[in-house]
């Protein structure tokens, strides 16, 4: 089940086991950190856009009955992710697809999700941008395939009316983001940030959008922290990371 | 010096006396947040828009040997702040003018300030909107004579190239004041979001922007809260306050 490389970790607050190569992709805090701030319907269809190695749908799983798809541009990951899927025992709930986020509608139809969540790259590609040498963290770190513009056009597109957005992202892009959410007709409704450790400015936001919703209405959520002051992952993530 | 229904109080950790009124107005917590969270220039301009009882400038006075101008509408508000300025021996610092926002440029120059502080009314003037039956607090409060909009849109006028604006206001009409900045050349730059307490939604948001900034480089202050767990003033407020 394993290729060469590769490596099972668990997420044991969900019991959910993740095929990881620190060559290739491994799930970060921040796929946790979208997974628990998501509001999941309980039953429909969730879509996991530039899904990895499939952590963020993987989370998912355990809180609702509803179809989860997922969507993975490079066949290195959508491959981890599929044998995560099966070594899981989700293949009824879960599917993973390999494809390019331009090529969604070949497969998807509009107007047909609860909710699209998205962990997507965060960092602008630029001719100045220092990237990682390594293809498959560059693609999966900078808008190299798919710009933010992309991501977000894609998921209101897929998404019901009342349909549910939600993404991390960087804060430094807040204002870029919450204009295009608007553009494409996703009124921002709840944000969370996310703080190193207390005394520190937030490096991770959280935002969920309804489609065609209403303009009034944001939410600013209690902020997390990552970290403690002593170093140690804070109360919150302890219990996102371990359970109660 | 009192008149009928008048009271000094005191901001310790400034050591500044404020005359205030129940009957008239108090400033509130949202200006020791203002005053805490605006990075004042050394020397210069400061003006102090929709000034109230004048406590924003006041608090402003022991961090900056700048000249500080305050605008207020209300005769009565003025009448307190003209006096409270005197109570502290900053005439020579700082002067309240009884103005009306339209009438700005009546008496002060386009850019010219360094920087604008603002604790402007917070609530939408509808039809439908309960208000104060005082009239000075509903002035204060509701968007009666001064809309977000003309607050900004002189706040924009008045700055300089480069000259800062900084603002409380309330987070659930975030978008509206990032939109209106935006719209009045002044970019977006620090936020700061307070809580009520650990684990409840953000009440307040104090936001700084700069006219002509560039869009780049939104900063997300660590979050503030105004009581701890056990319902004191959490330790931020209580230096805010109290002083070392």
């Amino acid at each position: 089940m394993l290729r060469k490389g590769e490596r099972i970790d668990q997420l044991y607050a969900e019991d959910i086991q993740i095929i990881q190569s620190s060559e290739v992709f491994s799930f970060s805090i921040d796929a946790v950190l979208l997974a628990n701030f998501a509001r999941v319907p309980k039953r429909g269809k969730i879509i996991d856009l530039c899904a990895g190695n499939g952590a963020v749908g993987l989370f998912l799983s355990r809180k609702t009955s509803a179809a989860i798809d997922q969507i993975e541009l490079q066949p290195r990951l959508a491959d981890m992710g599929e044998r995560s899927i099966l070594l899981n025992h989700l293949e009824q709930q879960m599917t993973m697809h390999e494809l390019d986020l331009k090529n969604t509608f070949d497969v998807f139809r509009a107007d047909s999700a609860d909710l699209v969540v998205c962990n997507p790259p965060y960092f602008k590609e630029l001719p100045t941008s220092i990237k990682n040498p390594n293809p498959h963290l560059a693609i999966a770190r900078h808008e190299i395939h798919a710009t933010l513009e992309d991501v977000v056009s894609v998921s209101a597109k897929l998404l019901k009316m009342n349909g549910r957005f939600t993404m991390v992202h960087r804060p430094d892009r807040f204002l870029e983001i919450v204009d295009c959410l608007r553009a494409n007709r996703i009124a921002p409704k709840r944000i969370q940030f996310v703080y190193p450790k207390p005394g520190k400015e937030a490096n991770t936001l959280l935002i969920e959008g309804i489609k065609d919703g209403k303009s009034e209405g944001l939410r600013f959520l209690p902020p997390l922290y990552t970290y403690d002051q002593s170093g140690s992952y804070s109360a919150d993530l302890q219990e996102m990371l371990y359970g109660n």
